[in-house]
């Protein structure tokens, strides 16, 4: 069992940081569309998306690595859609676009399915309710 | 419909860099413990956390602004769990543990009203599979 610990500390009107022991504080705040700061702040929505992709890069460096695949770049795109639903704001879907560079054009196969495998174990993406789509591009 | 978009770029190792507009830089990286670095990276299990305690906090400073709670100060932890489950890792729990100091005591009750909204209208809880815990010490 591993607990990761996090706390937030409020400053002024919408706005506060984040804080875990040996990392970088980061500025947090209300989205700018629902009374926060214009610019500047991760709000709890951003949150979602970046866990979600760099869960899924951090999932696929692992079967990268045990397949002995030689990364060039991996670079992605994480996006989190709200909506008002009848019980209120709901993060309805998340998508992930990955495109990644091989050093190996022959290990696109072994990349493919290092993703697939990184796609079923990301334990972020299996805490949703919502849909997480993931596509990959393999250059 | 809002769209919260963000972005992850691979730097080396089991490490990258979290992206999005006109916000601060946020170094990533896979958990020590699996293999990641020791120190100055944020995970996603860290990010799962984050994104409660920090949609806890907004939800909270709407409900308290409206009702004219005046905040002398709002801290808050958020811890996540992981475990083995036999389906793999498994984040199993997210317990939030807030502490607010008000500049007038007899707001209390109207305080804890408040913070009974914002759990319930948190978006980010909502889309969460395992149970939410929070507690709300006054001072």
């Amino acid at each position: 069992m591993w607990t990761y610990k996090t706390s937030v500390h409020w400053i002024e009107g919408k706005t506060g940081v984040l804080r875990s022991e040996h990392k970088p504080d980061v500025p947090v705040g209300t989205p700018s569309e629902f009374g926060g700061p214009k610019e500047g702040y991760w709000s709890p929505e951003d949150l979602v998306a970046a866990s979600v992709g760099s869960c899924i890069m951090t999932s696929a460096l692992f079967f990268i690595d045990r397949a002995g695949i030689e990364l060039q770049s991996y670079e992605s795109s994480a996006n989190a859609v709200m909506e008002k639903t009848p019980s209120g704001l709901a993060i309805t879907g998340v998508t992930v676009e990955v495109a990644v560079t091989l050093k190996k054009p022959e290990q696109e196969a072994a990349l493919r399915e290092a993703m697939n495998q990184a796609e079923k174990s990301c334990p972020v993406s299996a805490l949703l309710k919502c849909p997480v789509e993931l596509s990959v591009a393999v250059k």
